[in-house]
């Protein structure tokens, strides 16, 4: 008894995140028509289950720790947070989990929202089932986008369903913290929830199953990292793996592989994403159900000529704002397509997500701060890159000492050694978050280290550390 | 019966502020003899007087304004701020005003102090007279450099000497908040301490002769820390002077142009610098006494082949970082020239001050912090440009949001329309103070607009504010 629709667009976008709604801002922009279809929040998992509300959980912890570093102002903020006020904040920054807002936005840029799950029937054509059982088929004139994601994986072990663990979702929409909270997993999300979550009054444990935590950064990081966090209260365990869980009588009990038994309220599990594309009809254009989707510069699926697979789903970058770059991309490549205009798919074109291979920037919120951008040292070796590592100790520069007392903290650039420019570059310590995007356009500006010399670091910053860099550079 | 010592080196350095220690480091590290000669502290002006103390009282100050804004922790830190705990902690950051650790460091790179006023007595000469009155004279193969700063100008008001006013050096070093104390200015000294004395428990307020503060900045620099000095409980005056300042029974009296009576117990005149040449001999080499020395890119002084004038007293840009720059570049020419090497004098070369014209940044440390670099918009206008202005709002990003509660900030960027780069750029807000440099390497790179679309900013970040602009430019 379901009635199906027919409707014709230039452009499909299936899933509503930043990343989708940012294909679509673009596409709207050169007048092409363009529907976006989404199953749950306009406004994806960014706006509600991670980078918002988890930085707002973040912002007040590491605003505390520096606070914490300053006589005259530390005796007053040794106390906890009050945390019913933070989790009230960040449910503000979430909009109470509702996206009337997003909404409107879309609205006003004039695509179509379809409430719904979509799936690719066929060439350029998706199918949606609306929530009340409804069919639509919309087709797709010039390009489908999909953008539909990444959820949390979950490791195959046994009644893991009864123990109703958490994910990144619960993590950050949580109403209270719990009184003990496993967290597994030595990435981001498990570094910052476990800094947020002991700050907002958990006893938190870590169990990180390798050697260190953040290692995909340069090593530094995931040390600066776990050493704040044990000072900090957190119990850190590395080389440990979680053999099984149970909940017995509403209390987690975890056993490791080393037959320890960890008891707790809550355990979260931070153990990696999977792309969203198990039911989104891939089958029906011939890809597998389930994979990422390779793409190309542009983010056309390799071997289409009308499917983009755009953020995480294509597995070049999990980020918010990677995957909003090549949203911006692949919209501007989609209407350039569409209206026969040349494609500027060079590296570093209008059309070419080039920095997803050089110069990816990443921060994370955890006190001490984490952030890079492009290559580690071992990435950059690994690549065949002749590189030298220029290191310097943050705290020896004169605005780290002054930002907070006992400041730790590090920083590396990797040095192309044939063109003297950067290949990458690392700053752990606090206040270090938003000193990475002078890193990210010397990355991707491809700025030779001797003009890098006439970019004056103010005093007494801590940008200084540029100079200290340099003349390392310089000296050794 | 003073005897004389001659003494020759390669190069002598008049002022071992940093600038000083700058120029010495370069010709040590070309392995030229190298002579330093100091009347006063060596460190100089920022390390006791200025940078160091300065930045010291205010890091508690924004710190405390940054919790201030967060609800969780905002509560603990309603309270005035433990000025004793604050004062301790810049007297640990000047070292007590002592100059050991400097001293230490100057013999280890090799140079000779020589303590006493230095004057130029003839060509490659420097006469010292030491504290004990010995006379030595100093001859310097390849040059001499100045470096000897600048010292606050007070206004020529009769019995200005009774009153004992404070200028920057008392300003920053101060044992006690005065309980009322009048700032006389409306620059980067009279905003920043304004902000550190009334934090720390003075009643400030703030005569400033012009129609806004940092009248250097962007117009709404001044106008958003005026806003936020006026909450914070100054009471700032602007378009108004001084008629007069008497002392009665200890208390400041000032009468203002318009005839108000203002009662403190101190006031700072921030009202200006003089070059600290004077009293260095100048008319020794056919110099002015008291002039600001003109030079040449690589620092040289107009028409001598031996004398440099370095930092502050050539009035290219009076900032500690902008006279170090120099001063590396200054010691990397003299040295070059030493050694009958090629000079690299075009522009952005290693013996060229470039950036003095193009990328000098600056950040104000106010509560919001202030910062920019290169042209404002009026002097890229005035330099004939051909320019637009792209502003945005910083509280409209998501990093600046999650930053802190009731966020007010502003950004601009100044594009050359011809050749499509950044002439200047100005943030204004809380937690800018690291993003500058992301704009100074911009400006100083010359990284062109298309390519700064690759330069992805984190989300969120306060940096976010990047992608804004270079939409909006592209948009409007």
């Amino acid at each position: 008894m379901t009635e199906t629709e027919n409707i014709a667009y230039d452009v499909v976008v299936l899933g509503a995140g930043p990343v989708g709604e940012n294909v679509a801002d673009r596409t709207r922009a050169a007048g092409l028509s363009t529907a976006v279809v989404e199953s749950e929040l306009v406004g994806g998992e960014c706006s509600y289950w991670a980078c918002m509300p988890s930085k707002a959980l973040l912002r007040p912890v590491i605003a505390q720790a520096d606070a914490r570093r300053l006589p005259g102002l530390s005796a007053a903020v040794q106390g906890p947070l009050d945390a019913a006020a933070v989790l009230a904040r960040r449910d503000y920054f979430t909009s109470d989990w509702k996206d009337d807002g997003q909404v409107g936005w879309l609205e006003s840029i004039g695509a179509d929202l379809h409430r719904g799950h979509g799936r690719l029937s066929g060439e350029r054509t998706v199918t949606v089932t609306g929530p009340d059982g409804v069919r639509k088929v919309l087709t797709a004139r010039h390009a489908v986008a999909v953008c539909t994601g990444t959820r949390a994986v979950l490791p195959d072990l046994p009644g893991l369903d009864e123990v109703k663990p958490w994910t990144s979702r619960e993590a950050t929409s949580a109403k209270a913290a719990p009184g003990r909270l496993v967290v597994v997993g030595g990435g981001v999300v498990a570094t910052e929830m476990a800094t947020a979550w002991q700050a907002l009054g958990s006893q938190v444990t870590l169990l990180v199953r390798g050697k260190g935590l953040l290692n995909r950064m340069e090593p530094f990081a995931g040390e600066l990292v776990a050493e704040a966090l044990t000072e900090a209260g957190v119990s850190v365990r590395t080389g440990t793996s979680v053999r099984s869980v149970t909940r017995e009588n509403g209390t987690v009990v975890v056993v490791t592989d080393t037959g320890d038994r960890i008891e707790a309220d809550e355990i979260l599990f931070a153990t990696g994403r999977a792309p969203r594309t198990d039911d989104i009809g891939l089958d029906t254009v011939d890809r597998e159900p389930g994979s990422w989707l390779e793409v190309d510069d542009s983010l056309r699926v390799t071997g289409s000529d009308w499917l983009y697979a755009v953020g995480d789903v294509n597995h070049r970058a999990l980020l918010t704002h990677q995957g909003k770059y090549q949203a911006r991309i692949a919209g501007a490549a989609i209407s350039a397509r569409a209206s026969g205009s040349a494609v500027q798919g060079d590296a570093w074109g209008a059309h070419a997500a080039t920095a997803d291979h050089d110069a990816v920037p990443q921060v994370v919120f955890t006190d001490p701060e984490a952030a890079s951008v492009g290559l580690s040292l071992a990435e950059a070796e690994q690549a065949g890159h002749r590189v030298r590592a220029v290191d310097y100790d943050l705290a020896s520069v004169s605005g780290a000492g002054l930002y907070g007392d006992g400041y730790r903290g590090r920083a590396r650039m990797v040095v192309d050694m044939e063109r003297e420019i950067l290949l990458g570059v690392t700053f752990v310590g606090p206040g270090v978050g938003e000193l990475i995007h002078s890193a990210t356009i010397a990355v991707a500006g491809q700025v030779p280290i001797s003009r890098l010399w006439h970019a004056v670091p103010s005093y007494p910053t801590i940008s200084e550390v540029w100079l200290r860099l340099l003349e390392a550079y310089r000296d050794n």
